[in-house]
């Protein structure tokens, strides 16, 4: 099994899943548009959820960074009048001092974070979407803004009139994510946003090629007309698509098999249709308010695979 | 007054001086030899171990580091197979993040510590030596090694060839100290291994030439024959001197004006003489077991300066 994974919603799904089917079994194809060089280390705010998560240290309260970490650092640093921009833990900071030193030591991008994920332990394999540096920019009322710096500094305060992925055309996908998609045909695009989680992943070159002869399920991130979480409706509309269940799965429908809607959602399988999404529509509970919530999800993903 | 500092002794001397003369007229300019980027920043343990001394954060049962300061992220790092190579503390890290992050977005050395000053809330000036990278390898049975990798990592114990400056002959003094050396007539070596503390400042080109027309006055780091601390001895025996406070003199004859031995030194101003060390010898209590000690050398050091 294959995930395309971003941030929040899909690491979600993952705490679900990876109690439904062995952690070996599972495969997460990362984007790492969202990444950012901050005090001297690679932050890769989506790869680290999901170690957090696989770890077991996750702060699931947030769904991000490390649960309980300090902040010692940072705050020592602000005390005397220097703004970190991001606020690193201090337990988090070593994933990305660990991770940039593995690259200043020659590796790549994947392979540092299977070093990585050996160090936590995990037998899930993390992989970062490519070992090219792709960027995730939001063109904004306040000029282009790297993610972070929208999402995080801005707190998404600013008008969007577009979103770009710089370098992904450039870009290749990770060799290992290729091995992975030569070996399975099973890939799940998790309740992420389709714009800056997911999008990077398929604006690399042979993505969307290659998604077309996969089993390819996708969860909604937003319920009828309401997002679940973080500024999918400003992006959506930034690409000219209504913030809607209806306009995610358009961002799929090149390659999507089954579409995963919440059972709330108002939207009718003819409404689907109506817009021209071949795609079959499965309804199920896509609120994770509960782990039990996650493994229920899953546990309806895994038969949706087995009818497919 | 202008002083020049290594690690440890001399610290233990400007902590006297800063409560005899006003802080803003001490100018510490401070070798940068043992400078490593180390986990992505610049860590520069002498230049750090004076800023800590004026901003009153300094360890001063270690005489580096910050004093109650907390190791979370190397211990992090560590608990899960990472070795960090040196232990840095997470508040120290902040200076390390401060500084490099200076550095990335354009500024000299100098430049990145006087904004450090300023954030500790300094009024001395606390020079580097040199905007250009300098760095001191210790050849040695286990061949060449950066001084941390040799005092930290192997604890000093391997056999010492040599010693030598890289870059020092095409790296150019800072501009700050050239300003500060026309400005003062005033010099202080202070106790510090004359060989990796004080050598590099005295290996960048010119400096021995502006040191002679100036009042210079050294203190010796080795009482006798017995050094008072650090790995002195093996890197002077490297140098083909032995460890004693002749041969210190010896390594400032050039331009030296008064050298001050501890008053239980065995050796003889004549013996001094009979070495062809031309310097006026004064006597005084150098082991600065306390702050009280290292006030009373402060003050007879300046009288010194009063009457050369």
């Amino acid at each position: 099994m294959i995930v395309l994974s971003g941030g929040t919603g899909t690491p979600k799904l993952l705490n679900g899943l990876r109690k439904v089917i062995p952690e070996e079994d599972i495969t997460v194809v990362v984007n790492t548009g969202e990444d950012v060089w901050i005090s001297g280390n690679l932050v890769s705010p989506d790869m680290d959820t999901v170690f957090y998560l696989f770890s077991d240290k996750l702060d699931t309260d947030k769904w991000w960074g490390i649960a309980d970490d300090s902040f010692i650092t940072h705050k020592s640093m602000k005390a005397i009048g220097y703004n970190e921009g991001m606020m690193l833990g201090d337990i988090d900071r070593g994933t990305h001092i660990m991770r940039s030193e593995y690259l200043r030591n020659g590796n790549t991008l994947t392979s540092a974070s299977s070093k990585l994920a050996q160090n936590f332990g995990i037998r899930a394999k993390i992989l970062p979407m490519s070992d090219d540096t792709v960027t995730t920019f939001i063109k904004t009322s306040s000029g282009n803004l790297h993610f972070q710096d929208f999402w995080i500094k801005e707190k998404g305060k600013s008008d969007v009139y577009d979103v770009f992925v710089d370098g992904a055309s450039k870009a290749s996908i990770s060799p290992r994510v290729i091995d992975a998609l030569k070996m399975d045909d099973k890939v799940l695009i998790g309740p992420s946003n389709p714009i800056t989680s997911i999008g990077p992943i398929l604006a690399l070159p042979k993505m969307k090629e290659t998604l077309k002869d996969k089993k390819v399920t996708a969860v909604s991130p937003i319920i009828g007309t309401e997002p679940v979480s973080g500024p999918v409706a400003k992006l959506m509309h930034a690409k000219g698509l209504d913030a809607s269940s209806i306009s995610v799965a358009k961002c799929y429908q090149d390659f999507l098999d089954v579409f995963v809607i919440d059972k709330t959602d108002h939207f009718k399988e003819s409404d689907f249709k109506n817009e021209g999404i071949e795609c079959d529509i499965i309804r199920a509970d896509t609120l994770m308010k509960s782990v039990g919530i996650s493994i229920n999800l899953a546990d309806d993903i895994m038969k949706i695979f087995d009818n497919v």
